[in-house]
């Protein structure tokens, strides 16, 4: 990948509002297919394959609160979301010593087979959807986005 | 900007798949750093803002069906949208001769003005927030994530 010289560089301004345009649009159409392909494939959706994942990378278990500030969605639709797994076998609830109103819910070991193969096929989707762009060229514009952002994050997960 | 030989460098589909979780970390965080800076200095969200940039960028009004398509929002937001825009006095309904149910909607003049200070404040604040991007490098990294995605867009919006 060599950046080229290009004549028709706009401002930095037009150029940073078109990589924000880019961004959203890539964020968009990456989305919906992975949401589209989850429910056809394993008859989930985002925000439980986000909790599988968040719960898959915790494996002692979280509570409500850490789930929801980790998800960024309210606390009622983890909840919702939480019941569902449950029902489905694939997390448990445990209470927590000395605080009875905070329970830890984690994978059980079905939810954790199921995260395993949803994981791997995401993955796969993912790696098909950027086939545009080589392991090099990736790194290269994740560290891009990462130094062009002067944003910090609150939350310090990924 | 050179691209480095690097030493740990992933499987592409793990660099792939790293780059989808920088664009979906990069999408949340401006996202929600632009909803807030619209709502404190315009007193509007981002979806005003966004229905507002389509009729922008139609002079001649368009559709409610084409504006909840362009937007991918249900006609019932949109139409929430535009009856409190249009009671702001930023746009105006005009009948479609020949189809009596199908209005179409276009800003008013002080609309116009509104957006016009609205989207320079926006594209300042992108400029800002990707400020550790020069506009070259904007472009590069524009260009890559447009190679990148092997997915089509279906509206041909952008």
């Amino acid at each position: 990948m060599k950046p080229q010289a290009n004549p028709n560089l706009e401002p930095a301004s037009k150029e940073r509002l078109r990589l924000w345009l880019r961004v959203l649009k890539t964020n968009r159409l990456m989305e919906a297919e992975l949401r589209e392909r989850l429910r056809l494939e394993f008859a989930t959706t985002l925000p439980r394959f986000d909790v599988m994942s968040a719960l898959y990378r915790n494996p002692k278990g979280m509570k409500m609160s850490e789930l929801s500030r980790m998800l960024m969605v309210s606390n009622g639709n983890v909840t919702g979301i939480v019941d569902r797994l449950r029902e489905d076998g694939f997390l448990l609830r445990e209470a927590v010593p000395g605080d009875r109103r905070a329970a830890r819910v984690r994978l059980t070991a079905q939810g954790i087979a199921e995260f395993e193969k949803q994981a791997a096929a995401h993955e796969g989707w993912v790696s098909e959807l950027l086939s545009g762009l080589d392991a090099e060229t990736c790194h290269l514009t994740s560290e891009l986005l990462t130094q062009g952002l002067t944003l910090k994050d609150a939350n310090n997960e990924r």
